[in-house]
């Protein structure tokens, strides 16, 4: 693997700003620097300068010039420091939780805030989200931030509703389909696109160093579905899988630096037998698992026996625990149905034995569900859960829609994104259908980048109106360069841009010369 | 012109189904027969059959294989006798409200009831919407039904929150862009993949003659923006417009066929200066033109002025008035302002006055509107206007995407559909970059079918889960075809499909043959 890989931006560039309660903290920021507005008046040429904009950059090394990248060799450890510390002082807990109940705020919560909020603090703006503010959401459960000791790569980030809305990238190899390479490719592109976090699902061979590969070059946090390396174990025979089996994928990933895990702790034996009244049955693979393992030994679900042991391994590590919903809806008859409900009520159980250990805890939502269910998901998710951050998957909010399932998602994403969930699972065009390639990702991740921001505009989050309304101004003056630059994917609207005929001209490319609107509101409008 | 269009779904045949008030009423529909569910039980092979699947199905004689297209002639005149019938008996108003108000059903009305019905009735399910309820609604102005005597050509469909939600696909060509020939492909195009309308919003040369034949070759509605042509007799001078040029105009449109025209009558003199408080000024080109206009002139807006005179002139056509949002906003910044609420005030009086004079009326509506705004839009149409039906652009639900704004506008347009919206204009990912291509149209449609669908199941419109409920059923029972044949575009699922390498696998695509959920779902859930 020795390419070169570098992630750009038009007329950007990566700009770094310090802590003050840790001066080691140095969170980057790409700034879109804008183009003055040039106006005309009795033939004198007036120029009027337009704000830099800030925008949160999860590009990470890749996105600065400056840095070297050396895939062989990972990025550099930008948490090691902060962590050899607190390793010297604690031992056996050493989770975010665990410091933001004493009130100490850890470099990690300092790093989030500046992130955060810096759209904000370099226009003036001034915002609830201070460092004090991230502890205090962290110490109650309300938001999460995923940072394995073993990921000193991965730049700090958070997950909880009073926060930016995240989205998930999932990747990952299969039995049959792409190599290392490619994936650790399409991690490194999902990050150029905005993933706050990365799952690798991958399955069949060469798991283990698939991802090593990716968390030694990955600057997001990285989740993973431990149960799929038990299964490869045990010979993908689930009624072989053991607790042992288990821990051992548990104690190896934690080592390795996963930030993440997704456990399907919440299935139940006495629930299993509720997903036989739907209409499309089990449609988590991690779910299907354990629901077939349960229901051969008619035994409870080993996950959720052991839950506290796994609280204690990764207590340890500060990797933070994703409780998987096994039995989430796969199809609009079968949403918000007795299973779904009956495995949220034990999430919640889960919860605050979690919380008990300083495990910081998030939940995964469905799924399937029509636009009037939604509500109803988010209100009880957070009433069961006890306000624990909601993580879910789209929802999709119409099944007659395959090949363009990142657009159903969307729909239910910005929704219930809105209504407070905390991250957004992409889905992509593929989804149902096949695994996605790299234009793919791209599509998921720009269809919901922008759900998770109409989602944060919806909730009137603070500065979430910075850039729609610094691109709409450049929109309406024509500085279409200013707009591209600040749009979500400047590559793509340059394309379209320039395959109309009128590039550069002082009209929408729409309407043509003599019928566009906004010149003709200039007319109007203008002084 | 003089390729053969022809549309064909993949498993499907075209049906037909007499009315019963009007036998000459034949109501076209797709039906997807679906194979049997098969599966193996002591060995033994046992097949249960699935019902056929009625499609609502705007592909006109296009999608008859046995019809005979010949694009010079145009289609045939399906409505040509109900159209003679009436006009032996009526002259000066023969709109379907007037006819309505009478509690006359027309052809047209028990049409549009068949059509809306024909997946539930096939199926036993019985729904509220009858001829007699068709009736109704149309008689109170909450639903329209745009015919124009001059295009009996286009089957009739109906526009209205009680009824499915529609969509409309903007197509044209522009000053320096494609030809007739393109845009009458692009119409037949919006046809295969379910537009309900199709807007003709040409400018330029051959503006007459682009829609001669895009007319004489539609199965559905057509609507245009008449100022548009009145400007090109301008000669693009706005200040030039009169009331005698643009009403020559309209009953040129009236004397073609075109079944509805935007009128931007809702501007008033004194509402202009209320765009120079915003972001974005005004993004309507009628708009822009009209206020100009008043602006230049310091006088009324002359179609304000001769609303009434409109009026009568459509009635005579029963061509319907879509009341233009000229002062809609273009960006999130000015959404739900001034300038947009007083206009609709002003649509709201005029509504009143078309049904005064038996004018079938809807009203347009934004444009760029955050997810906590749109309710209110919705909510304050219904009141300010009468219950006349609302025919939404999007709205798009933030500023930041150019290139995916079919996605940021579907986002709104599901929401809004959910409210009560009862037509959806379709933007494609192209919009404020360049005109669109065929690619173009076809994602911009589907992305706007599936966020009406999304609309009518959060509606709970009868009968709308029933496709979903097969698909979800067919993918659940790994019957490929008939998911594919289900979904709103089964070409691309197809393809997508094809590009894993599982193809006919009793597993998921994704999950691959070891590690799908839904094949062991069917171990834990079939009897």
């Amino acid at each position: 693997m020795d390419k070169e890989f570098k992630i750009s931006y038009p007329g950007s560039e990566k700009v770094y700003i310090n802590g003050s309660i840790h001066p080691s903290v140095r969170v980057g920021m790409r700034v879109v620097n804008q183009t003055p507005t040039v106006t005309i008046k009795d033939g004198e040429r007036i120029e009027k300068s337009n704000p830099s904009i800030y925008i949160y950059d999860t590009s990470g090394p890749y996105g600065d010039k400056d840095a070297k990248i050396d895939l062989e060799k990972g990025l550099p450890h930008l948490r090691q420091v902060w962590i050899d510390e607190r390793k010297a002082k604690d031992a056996d807990n050493i989770s975010q939780m665990y410091y933001a109940r004493q009130g100490i705020i850890t470099p990690e919560m300092e790093y989030v805030a500046i992130r955060e909020n810096m759209n904000c603090s370099m226009l003036g703006i001034v915002t609830h989200i201070t460092p004090e503010f991230v502890c205090r959401e962290v110490a109650e459960g309300r938001a999460v931030i995923p940072a394995n000791v073993n990921h000193p790569e991965a730049e700090p980030m958070i997950i909880g509703r009073n926060f930016l809305t995240k989205i998930n990238a999932n990747i990952g190899s299969s039995a049959t389909t792409s190599g290392i390479d490619e994936e650790v490719e399409k991690a490194i592109w999902s990050c150029k696109w905005g993933a706050d976090t990365i799952m690798d699902l991958s399955t069949g061979q060469q798991i283990h160093e698939t991802r090593e590969w990716i968390l030694r070059n990955s600057p997001v946090p990285i989740g993973t579905v431990p149960i799929y390396q038990a299964l490869e174990r045990v010979d993908g025979v689930a009624e072989n899988l053991t607790w042992e089996i288990f821990r051992d994928v548990l104690i190896e990933q934690c080592e390795q630096g996963v930030d993440y895990f997704t456990i399907h702790c919440g299935i139940r034996l006495k629930n299993v037998s509720l997903a036989a009244e739907r209409l499309t049955g089990i449609v988590s693979r991690g779910g299907s698992i354990i629901s077939k393992w349960c229901q051969t030994h008619q035994r409870e679900n080993f996950l959720y026996d052991h839950f506290d042991d796994i609280c204690d391994i990764v207590a340890r590590y500060d990797v933070a625990l994703s409780l998987g919903d096994g039995l989430r809806p796969g199809s609009i008859y079968d949403a918000n149905d007795r299973a779904q409900f009956a495995e949220l009520d034990t999430m919640g159980e889960l919860v605050q034995r979690a919380w008990a250990k300083n495990v910081q805890v998030f939940i995964e939502g469905p799924g399937h569900v029509p636009m009037h269910k939604i509500r109803e998901n988010m209100e009880r998710q957070i009433e069961k859960c006890h306000g624990a951050p909601f993580y879910t998957l789209g929802p999709l909010v119409t099944d007659i829609a395959p090949g363009y399932d990142h657009i159903t998602s969307a729909l239910g994403a910005a929704q219930i994104g809105w209504y407070g969930t905390a991250m957004l699972c992409y889905v992509t065009p593929k989804e149902h259908l096949a695994l996605p390639d790299k234009e793919d990702v791209r599509a998921g991740i720009i269809a919901f980048k922008l759900a998770a921001h109409a989602a944060d505009l919806a909730k009137r989050h603070p500065g979430a109106t910075v850039r729609d309304n610094a691109l709409s101004k450049a929109r309406y003056e024509f500085r279409w360069k200013d707009q591209f630059n600040l749009s979500l994917d400047p590559e793509k609207a340059l394309e379209y841009y320039k395959a109309s005929n009128n590039v550069g001209g002082k009209f929408c490319t729409m309407c043509g010369p003599n019928f566009c609107a906004m010149k003709i509101s200039h007319t109007l409008c203008d002084e």
